[in-house]
């Protein structure tokens, strides 16, 4: 490394180094410590109100049109896997961090970055997956970047999209708009994506087959604000799971989260697989899965527009926004006893998307 | 890997797979296999007419506000170097890939994927100078996403950067706008970048130190506009060189390029260095440089401003748009000859960013 001068602004490492003198696997598990990185490093250099909301993707208005901008880098191992690949995975995921901030996705555009020696018939699968997902999606491929980096310097492939979409009038999606008294919804059955790259991961054989749930959430998320233009929230589950997402939310929000185990929809092969693992599905990563907070007015409308589209039809309403506890998420467990449900720590399951 | 049952289209690798069966080096060096690559797998597969343009970003209207919209990933090794390092050039690429649009840029996403075990003191630097570099472009850093990849998984820190910008009425760049008669300008010394990053690899010293030019350059292109709204094309000759960029306009427009090699402006020192290491620096990647096709009756004026900006001091007029050898790049060496100027095949400079 070349010593360059670079003319620092005198501005000590908020990360303290003694503690964390190198990025670990933890600092990008969506948990607590990829938290800490991106707030107190991040936010807090780049300062801007867009940063600062905390939101799947940025929203701002250019010449009068309302715009969301969202990126996401995939890195997911291994690149093919039950239900789909990185490709598809890379258009699916920001399609939907689009679609969380209540935009139409447009427009996306694609980074490449190859490891030297992925066979081109390997990367022509993701490619035609790519448009399949874009053509599914109704979003368009707009632009790209190809790099190549020399062998063992990447592994096999990395995905980079970002996207732009459109909020149309009337709509304001943000986690600091939840509100005491909101439902919390969930579009269906959870932890299938995490569970799904476990079985293949750990060469795990299950009597059914676990398949990801990798999806685009525009569809569902336009029908339901058909139902209800002024859903407070909406987030996709992803790394960390809903644990996570709800923890999230209660903090920007600043208000208590009361969920109920037995209302939480998961299928009965996913809970065994999280037992025989260890894992808590709450804190397994979602793909194709998203939770919404709605003024509880129109919680039934809504749920009702959930359980019409095929993405939705094991919707469930799993809780509400509460006074009591603020910051934190609470669950009511299946034998009646009360558990805080807290972000997670560490890296349950690293490169999982 | 898993055998999971994608449902292909039934089309063969447009890439002969014969010839090559896996990804190289050179399919992400900026030259003909890269091009090959792009334009056989992405353009063909994704087709649509932003794709097509083959533009250093797609361009596009949404609810009346005209947009350009750009993503580049950079992998440079070492990731810091002599005049900067990955950060500002990931911040500064993306800015100039919209300004070569004709556009003000406004946002950027960034998406970091860190190798576990990347210093975090040397993650604070980058990040840092990412916001410098923010700050002086004029741009906002308004989203972003952090991935930790494992050990040997990754090169240290690569780093997406995608963004969004305005382009005002009356302004049409693309490379498909070259005209017969066109003035060629460049704005400033070639080939620094590159001979930073070689020297640095291959542990060389010369008398004067070799400098990366990294820059933004919306600013020296808003005054090139104040002086001519209608420049016909802008490009930044990074990968490949202003060779390869000349090629791919010449190509893109269908017309014939003729440049003399005694006004390319070139430092004796970067020449030099060239010489040493055995490279043409016409295929030697620039960063903080741009070249211009102007209207021959606005040419001066476009130069004139050129030279006012503290980015454009060096500005040279090297060439025009001719009748002959459509599609083809053609020299005038200094000895009075004249040769054909190939694009770049195969991969002089890995990952130069």
């Amino acid at each position: 490394m070349a010593d360059t001068p670079i003319d620092f602004t005198g501005l000590a490492c908020p990360i303290p180094i003694s503690e964390y003198p190198h990025v670990s696997l933890a600092h990008g598990g969506g948990g607590k410590l990829s938290q800490q990185l991106i707030q107190k490093m991040f936010v807090s250099q780049f300062a801007n109100e867009q940063l600062s909301a905390m939101h799947d993707g940025a929203m701002f208005t250019i010449d009068g049109a309302r715009l969301a901008f969202s990126t996401d880098s995939y890195v997911i191992n291994p690149i093919f896997f039950p239900g789909g690949n990185i490709g598809e995975l890379a258009v699916n995921g920001t399609v939907n961090d689009l679609a969380m901030c209540g935009a139409k996705p447009l427009y996306l555009a694609v980074g490449l970055i190859i490891e030297e020696g992925l066979s081109m018939d390997e990367l022509w699968k993701i490619v035609q997956s790519m448009q399949k997902a874009a053509q599914r999606a109704g979003v368009v491929l707009a632009t790209g970047d190809t790099k190549v980096v020399d062998r063992g310097k990447g592994d096999k492939i990395f995905i980079n999209t970002s996207g732009i979409g459109t909020i149309s009038e009337g709509i304001n999606i943000h986690p600091q708009r939840a509100r005491v008294g909101d439902k919390i919804l969930v579009s269906g059955k959870i932890a299938q994506h995490g569970i799904a790259i476990m079985s293949v991961r750990e060469g795990l054989e299950f009597e059914s087959e676990m398949k990801s749930d990798t999806a685009p959430l525009n569809e569902l998320v336009k029908a339901m604000l058909a139902a209800c233009k002024d859903i407070h929230v909406l987030r996709d589950p992803t790394r960390g799971g809903v644990a996570s997402t709800l923890n999230e939310i209660a903090e920007s929000a600043h208000v208590g989260i009361a969920i109920r185990e037995e209302t939480i929809p998961i299928e009965g092969a996913v809970r065994g697989a999280c037992e025989i693992l260890g894992l808590d599905p709450l804190y397994v990563a979602n793909e194709g899965k998203l939770i919404a907070f709605v003024p509880q007015a129109y919680s039934n409308q809504v749920f009702a527009a959930m359980k019409r589209h095929p993405l939705g039809i094991d919707a469930a309403i799993i809780g509400e926004v509460v006074t009591d506890h603020p910051g934190a998420v609470v669950m009511k467990t299946r034998i009646g006893g009360s558990r805080v449900v807290d972000m997670l720590s560490g890296e349950q399951l690293p490169r999982i998307c």
